[in-house]
């Protein structure tokens, strides 16, 4: 029985992203809206995991050990007529500011190449403990960080920067609409440069 | 020990897409120099694994049971100038067609989903044992399922619609190249039915 003995083993199974579950639940069913309303194409990336023992149970294969593994990417992308979509979704109990240890430095250069390639980045941040979900674009997010040495992004900023998503019924964050915004105005902002 | 006897173990760790490999890495290789160039930003989702059971190692969260989940979209999928970009790669030892039993029906209906909004969606098919690698844009791959009713794609079909992407060192595989003409015709079809 060839079982590493240093594994101390949970009887269940919880989710180290816990803290998140609830707005991720909402961002998951949104999409799934979206997708059967063919509104648009948008799906989280699965969690990279890394495995590095594998067996079978039956025929079934089977990870008997696996770690997980830093993304590397920001954890939704997908279409939105025409427009490349690709945005983090984080939340905080913070009631004052938004803390910038939830990005990682990786995540922060993947938005900002997304941005350079014209393409449509943002974060989603929930402030749990103020019932309150804002879009942040990608390069209101950069600009913050480029400009200010602090470790988190306070609420101000965000209440003048960001946009709030309303809560509905279906679907559950409809921040499409939001994103919808943007592409205006970029577009507007094209031909009034033009 | 609670650990289930059922599962018979491998003492080493082997791939199930092993017959893709190669194919695989030449794309990664691709989409990093990609990356690395600033030319685009493409990468290969994660294989989506269903963790259920979950331990610690030291302070480390590892899997010590999962299983492979098929994934609902196709393998990869990013951002070139602006568009978006998403697409399957298969591998072949046939001399004669391309298998269709490697596309799942899900993966079929992403790839009409990403047409419908207004993505750039293809296939990468190498013919490894001709040592030859086409891109088949997605309408014609889903024009020739939707009119036929044979279980494999034959390769005259392919010669006649898809392209041929060259090896080279450096990218090994520059599929944008072609990308990049599908999007001109794209644009110039656009612009003679205007």
């Amino acid at each position: 029985m060839n079982y590493p003995n240093k594994i101390k083993k949970e009887k269940t199974y919880i989710d180290y992203k816990n803290r998140g579950m609830s707005l991720e639940e909402d961002i998951n069913l949104t999409n799934e809206y979206y997708l059967n309303n063919d509104i648009a194409v948008i799906y989280k990336k699965p969690t990279p995991i890394q495995a590095t023992e594998v067996g079978f149970e039956k025929s079934k294969k089977v990870i008997t050990k696996g770690y997980f593994k830093t993304p590397s990417t920001t954890d939704y992308n997908g279409l939105y007529n025409g427009y490349y979509i690709d945005f983090e979704a984080k939340e905080t109990k913070s009631k004052t500011a938004f803390p910038l240890s939830n990005i990682h430095n990786h995540q922060l250069k993947h938005i900002e190449s997304v941005i350079r390639h014209k393409g449509i980045a943002f974060i989603i941040i929930r402030f749990s403990l103020l019932d309150t979900t804002y879009l942040l674009k990608g390069d209101d997010l950069i600009n913050y960080i480029s400009n200010n040495k602090a470790k988190s992004i306070p609420l101000p900023y965000i209440k003048e920067y960001g946009i709030v998503i309303k809560e509905n019924y279906q679907p559950r964050l409809d921040y499409i609409k939001i994103v919808d915004n943007i592409i205006r105005g970029v577009n507007l902002w094209k031909n009034t440069n033009k």
